[in-house]
């Protein structure tokens, strides 16, 4: 049977997770939790922003790696990817490391897909993995939208790609499970669908019925049907509105433990944020910090996380397309 | 450890595979092999080239899973991609199938990365699963060079992106293991590297080296030595001369037993293709067409399967990066 909730059946954790932001981001409600920022410029000490973007997943991996004490040769595989085109963020920023890499592509959930792929990984076939994702608001804007020079007004349901980057640590070796971690119980591939939206204003409203699909089909195939927390990647204040009463007319009323990583990372009226954040680097980095954080500190017990894409390209929408979106979730448990 | 083989420990078998092919690719040396072809302008009746692109992954998979009876539900996977930008030939392509969708990049070594995971995957943690990927030389050129229109003169090194697809269904169910099948033996991802090409029009050179590393590391690493066919995806004329040197400076002389899917899908000098075919295409049709019905026909019982990638963007090389590249390896094996 497809389109089944996938067990994990060995004892699979995250045992080590790293967040890399921008100003912007740092200056909001969770900045403190963050790993590394940039409080000046956001280049990271690149030319371009391209690179700098791709120099947000070096450290971040790197940080990572320091943080479980994990050199190289003790990582079986890198998976990742981002938006820029060609994965170039992902494609640059990890050749250092001299580890076998494969990429993905799954706009802003990438980093789902990631861990998703990694944990299945990990439960049969390797040891330990890298995940890792970003995104930039500057190199975003100039190949999505406008370059900044151009100062293009925002509509009120447009998202601000986040500036930041996520690594995480997947392993099933034994040696590891003495440390504090997060275990990966179950994860739920999404489908790709289009649900005939094709305002790339209003990402949230074509993501939403993805993510809703996706958790809707959890809960029928039997998953936990009471997390503590079920945050979604990047659906704004728009799309976290609508996906909250496709739930609710699938039968879930699920206001009291949802939130989206799109809300969390920006005081959205005071950093004027319209609809909240997006991007891959923005449940990248939100998981990776305070979300795990507060798992580890036993506030949440499960978390049901589902990262959310959009899967258009610029191109694709000046020819009449509409966006295609998909949403991948992975439960997250802390077991004591 | 990692960088090692990956050994696919239950029987993981590709139970059917189908291509779809543009004009060229169906006047070369290997032509009547391919499934499906336009032979006429290359639009598969679409109203733009990528939509062209997108419509040939969908026919090729909708071929493959005809081939062996296998529908939707019965597949857990669909891992996709290709070369457009946010890889959106797979994502609009593969939006009629209600199959969970994991989106991959590796430039074209994609369906070796795909068959690859899909491999893993299915020797543990999932039934059965399809692979895609495609390229389209019109799509590509207005991407990454100049639309056609323009009509630029090409370098002699310069290669030619095939216009094709393939498709693949891989699966470990028992009762699938009747059909005259090839195995998947093992694997070895790639590590991605650097090594300082940044020719756009010589990308062969590019991705040699990275070939050469996976191959001589495989063989390093027990891997077999002896196989029938070592298969490099696209390195061209000159990428497979650099690749055979690499392998000779290793102490291995693999001459009699190499070919590469960008040399055998053209008839260079006659069709004009200067150092041969090259795209996520070129290999996903020429392995899912020619190569495998080789196999079935006994004519090679071992193949080392070697999908290559060049992962720049044209927004990286103009802002004076090298082209990183990478190679995954498959080993294919027909048992009787």
């Amino acid at each position: 049977m497809s389109k089944r909730i996938l067990e994990i059946k060995k004892d699979v954790r995250i045992i080590a997770a790293a967040s890399v932001v921008g100003h912007e981001e740092h200056r909001g409600p969770i900045g403190k939790y963050f790993d590394v920022y940039d409080g000046d410029d956001d280049s990271f000490g690149q030319r371009t922003w391209e690179s700098a973007e791709s120099e947000m997943q070096r450290v971040a991996l790197s940080i990572a790696k320091r943080k479980c004490s994990i050199d190289d040769a003790e990582l079986d595989m890198l998976l990742a990817g981002d938006l820029l085109n060609q994965c170039t963020g992902a494609g640059y920023g990890l050749l250092d490391y001299d580890i076998p890499y494969i990429g993905l592509y799954g706009a802003c959930s990438t980093v789902a897909e990631g861990i998703l792929l990694g944990a299945l990984l990990c439960s049969s076939v390797i040891n330990r993995c890298g995940v890792v994702s970003s995104s930039h608001n500057c190199s975003a804007e100039r190949q999505y939208r406008f370059p900044l020079e151009y100062g293009g007004q925002r509509a009120p349901t447009a998202q601000w790609t986040v500036t930041g980057a996520g690594a995480y640590i997947i392993s099933s070796c034994e040696g590891d499970m003495l440390m504090d971690t997060v275990s990966i119980a179950d994860v739920l591939p999404g489908c790709a669908m289009d649900c005939g939206i094709n305002d790339v204003n209003n990402m949230g409203a074509a993501m939403a019925p993805a993510a809703a699909d996706t958790l809707l089909r959890y809960f029928a195939s039997g998953g936990i049907t009471s997390p503590d927390l079920i945050l979604t990647g990047d659906l704004g204040a728009h799309g976290a509105e609508i996906f909250k009463r496709l739930l609710g007319e699938g039968g879930y009323d699920i206001a009291e433990c949802y939130n989206d990583c799109g809300l969390m990372i920006y005081d959205i009226p005071i950093q004027d944020k319209h609809s909240g954040g997006s991007g891959c680097g923005c449940s990248a980095a939100v998981l990776a910090s305070f979300v795990l954080r507060r798992m580890l500190s036993g506030a949440y017990r499960d978390v049901l996380f589902i990262g959310t894409g959009a899967m258009m390209s610029p191109m694709s929408l000046q020819q009449g397309k509409n966006i295609p979106a998909i949403a991948h979730l992975v439960h997250l448990k802390r077991e004591n």
